[in-house]
Protein backbone atom coordinates (compact mmCIF):
# COMPACT_ATOMS: atom_id res chain seq x y z
CA UNK A 1 0.00 0.00 0.00
CA UNK A 2 0.65 3.14 -0.57
CA UNK A 3 -0.10 7.05 1.81
CA UNK A 4 0.21 10.13 2.31
CA UNK A 5 -0.64 12.46 5.50
CA UNK A 6 -0.68 16.23 3.97
CA UNK A 7 -1.43 19.18 5.54
CA UNK A 8 -3.11 21.94 3.37
CA UNK A 9 -3.70 25.57 4.34
CA UNK A 10 -6.94 27.53 3.02
CA UNK A 11 -7.21 31.05 2.17
CA UNK A 12 -8.48 32.66 5.67
CA UNK A 13 -12.33 31.99 6.13
CA UNK A 14 -12.39 29.48 3.26
CA UNK A 15 -11.85 26.02 4.75
CA UNK A 16 -15.46 25.21 4.48
CA UNK A 17 -15.52 25.87 1.09
CA UNK A 18 -12.00 24.31 0.20
CA UNK A 19 -13.17 20.99 1.92
CA UNK A 20 -16.54 20.63 0.16
CA UNK A 21 -14.50 20.95 -3.23
CA UNK A 22 -12.23 18.09 -1.89
CA UNK A 23 -14.95 16.00 -0.59
CA UNK A 24 -17.03 16.39 -4.40
CA UNK A 25 -14.08 15.57 -6.50
CA UNK A 26 -12.83 12.46 -4.50
CA UNK A 27 -15.26 10.31 -3.75
CA UNK A 28 -14.42 7.78 -6.48
CA UNK A 29 -10.87 7.30 -7.25
CA UNK A 30 -9.67 3.89 -8.92
CA UNK A 31 -7.16 2.35 -5.69
CA UNK A 32 -8.44 4.70 -3.21
CA UNK A 33 -8.74 2.76 -0.02
CA UNK A 34 -8.99 5.20 2.02
CA UNK A 35 -9.25 9.20 2.01
CA UNK A 36 -10.09 10.60 5.22
CA UNK A 37 -10.58 14.82 4.85
CA UNK A 38 -10.14 16.42 8.81
CA UNK A 39 -9.75 20.01 10.10
CA UNK A 40 -6.95 20.86 12.08
CA UNK A 41 -8.02 21.11 15.46
CA UNK A 42 -5.86 24.01 16.23
CA UNK A 43 -5.80 25.77 12.97
CA UNK A 44 -8.70 27.20 11.67
CA UNK A 45 -7.62 27.91 8.27
CA UNK A 46 -5.66 23.98 7.88
CA UNK A 47 -7.03 20.64 6.63
CA UNK A 48 -5.19 17.46 6.77
CA UNK A 49 -5.88 15.03 4.04
CA UNK A 50 -4.76 11.22 4.84
CA UNK A 51 -4.93 8.79 1.78
CA UNK A 52 -4.43 5.15 1.59
CA UNK A 53 -3.98 3.64 -1.89
CA UNK A 54 -3.68 0.45 -3.48
CA UNK A 55 0.05 1.09 -4.84
CA UNK A 56 1.42 4.24 -5.93
CA UNK A 57 0.99 4.16 -9.45
CA UNK A 58 -2.90 4.47 -8.71
CA UNK A 59 -1.97 7.28 -6.06
CA UNK A 60 -0.28 9.11 -9.57
CA UNK A 61 -3.61 8.03 -11.74
CA UNK A 62 -6.08 9.59 -9.96
CA UNK A 63 -4.32 12.72 -10.56
CA UNK A 64 -5.59 12.63 -13.79
CA UNK A 65 -8.96 11.97 -13.50
CA UNK A 66 -11.31 14.83 -14.63
CA UNK A 67 -13.16 14.94 -11.37
CA UNK A 68 -10.14 15.79 -9.77
CA UNK A 69 -8.71 17.78 -12.44
CA UNK A 70 -11.79 19.58 -11.87
CA UNK A 71 -11.20 19.75 -8.06
CA UNK A 72 -7.86 21.08 -8.65
CA UNK A 73 -8.77 23.60 -11.01
CA UNK A 74 -12.06 24.60 -8.44
CA UNK A 75 -10.06 24.49 -5.32
CA UNK A 76 -6.58 26.17 -6.41
CA UNK A 77 -7.40 29.69 -5.81
CA UNK A 78 -9.47 28.92 -2.12
CA UNK A 79 -5.56 27.19 -1.51
CA UNK A 80 -3.09 29.59 0.45
CA UNK A 81 -0.40 27.06 1.05
CA UNK A 82 0.80 23.35 1.80
CA UNK A 83 2.01 22.20 5.15
CA UNK A 84 3.73 19.18 6.35
CA UNK A 85 4.11 16.22 3.82
CA UNK A 86 4.41 12.18 4.91
CA UNK A 87 5.14 9.47 2.71
CA UNK A 88 3.96 6.49 4.33
CA UNK A 89 3.74 2.67 3.62
CA UNK A 90 0.33 1.51 5.20
CA UNK A 91 0.49 -2.11 6.53
CA UNK A 92 -3.01 -2.78 7.78
CA UNK A 93 -5.48 -1.20 10.34
CA UNK A 94 -9.49 -0.62 10.32
CA UNK A 95 -11.36 1.48 7.81
CA UNK A 96 -9.80 0.26 4.73
CA UNK A 97 -12.12 -0.67 1.36
CA UNK A 98 -11.48 -3.55 -0.54
CA UNK B 1 -15.92 13.18 14.46
CA UNK B 2 -12.91 13.00 16.41
CA UNK B 3 -9.01 12.55 14.44
CA UNK B 4 -5.84 11.76 15.68
CA UNK B 5 -2.54 11.48 13.29
CA UNK B 6 0.78 11.01 15.51
CA UNK B 7 4.25 9.18 14.86
CA UNK B 8 5.56 7.00 17.06
CA UNK B 9 9.03 6.03 16.74
CA UNK B 10 10.27 2.17 18.00
CA UNK B 11 13.50 1.26 19.37
CA UNK B 12 15.93 0.13 16.50
CA UNK B 13 15.10 -3.17 14.56
CA UNK B 14 11.89 -3.58 16.88
CA UNK B 15 9.06 -1.49 13.88
CA UNK B 16 7.43 -4.41 12.91
CA UNK B 17 7.40 -6.03 15.81
CA UNK B 18 5.60 -2.87 17.70
CA UNK B 19 3.33 -2.62 14.50
CA UNK B 20 2.35 -6.34 15.04
CA UNK B 21 1.41 -5.34 18.32
CA UNK B 22 -0.71 -2.43 17.63
CA UNK B 23 -2.46 -4.29 15.02
CA UNK B 24 -3.33 -6.74 17.41
CA UNK B 25 -4.84 -4.62 19.85
CA UNK B 26 -6.44 -1.94 17.89
CA UNK B 27 -9.05 -4.32 16.14
CA UNK B 28 -11.94 -3.87 17.54
CA UNK B 29 -13.05 -0.34 19.12
CA UNK B 30 -16.35 0.61 19.82
CA UNK B 31 -16.28 4.04 18.16
CA UNK B 32 -13.44 3.89 16.08
CA UNK B 33 -14.70 4.54 12.51
CA UNK B 34 -10.71 4.27 10.92
CA UNK B 35 -7.26 3.28 12.23
CA UNK B 36 -4.83 3.38 10.04
CA UNK B 37 -1.24 1.71 10.89
CA UNK B 38 1.62 2.58 8.23
CA UNK B 39 5.11 2.84 8.08
CA UNK B 40 6.90 6.35 7.62
CA UNK B 41 8.71 6.18 4.40
CA UNK B 42 12.04 7.99 5.29
CA UNK B 43 12.62 6.82 8.83
CA UNK B 44 12.99 3.39 9.29
CA UNK B 45 11.95 3.09 12.67
CA UNK B 46 8.87 5.42 12.23
CA UNK B 47 5.20 4.58 12.45
CA UNK B 48 2.21 6.62 11.97
CA UNK B 49 -1.07 6.68 13.36
CA UNK B 50 -4.28 8.05 11.84
CA UNK B 51 -7.41 7.80 13.66
CA UNK B 52 -11.01 8.84 13.07
CA UNK B 53 -13.56 8.31 15.78
CA UNK B 54 -17.08 8.71 16.14
CA UNK B 55 -16.30 11.56 19.01
CA UNK B 56 -13.31 12.11 21.32
CA UNK B 57 -14.97 10.26 24.72
CA UNK B 58 -14.74 7.44 22.01
CA UNK B 59 -11.26 7.35 21.53
CA UNK B 60 -10.95 7.90 25.61
CA UNK B 61 -13.00 5.14 26.45
CA UNK B 62 -10.70 3.22 24.29
CA UNK B 63 -7.85 3.36 26.18
CA UNK B 64 -9.33 1.68 28.74
CA UNK B 65 -10.15 -1.63 26.86
CA UNK B 66 -8.55 -4.80 28.21
CA UNK B 67 -6.85 -5.79 24.52
CA UNK B 68 -5.58 -1.73 24.66
CA UNK B 69 -4.33 -1.74 27.79
CA UNK B 70 -2.39 -5.40 26.95
CA UNK B 71 -1.19 -4.06 23.97
CA UNK B 72 0.22 -0.71 25.72
CA UNK B 73 2.30 -3.01 28.27
CA UNK B 74 3.58 -5.21 25.81
CA UNK B 75 4.35 -2.33 23.10
CA UNK B 76 5.96 0.41 25.90
CA UNK B 77 9.45 -1.80 25.47
CA UNK B 78 9.79 -1.35 21.88
CA UNK B 79 8.40 2.30 21.77
CA UNK B 80 11.66 4.78 21.44
CA UNK B 81 9.49 7.81 21.48
CA UNK B 82 6.84 9.81 19.83
CA UNK B 83 7.07 12.82 17.44
CA UNK B 84 4.86 14.78 15.75
CA UNK B 85 0.52 14.97 17.29
CA UNK B 86 -2.55 16.59 15.48
CA UNK B 87 -5.54 16.46 16.60
CA UNK B 88 -7.98 16.99 13.88
CA UNK B 89 -11.58 17.23 13.03
CA UNK B 90 -12.18 15.24 10.44
CA UNK B 91 -15.53 16.10 8.43
CA UNK B 92 -15.72 13.13 5.44
CA UNK B 93 -14.28 11.13 2.51
CA UNK B 94 -13.90 7.44 1.68
CA UNK B 95 -12.71 4.79 3.37
CA UNK B 96 -14.81 5.21 6.97
CA UNK B 97 -17.01 2.98 9.10
CA UNK B 98 -20.21 3.13 9.46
Amino acid sequence: MYGLIGKMRAQPGQRDALIAILLDGTADMPGCLAYVIAKDAQDADAIWITETWKDQPSHKASLSLPSVQAAIAKGRPLIAGFGERFETEPVGGHGLAH
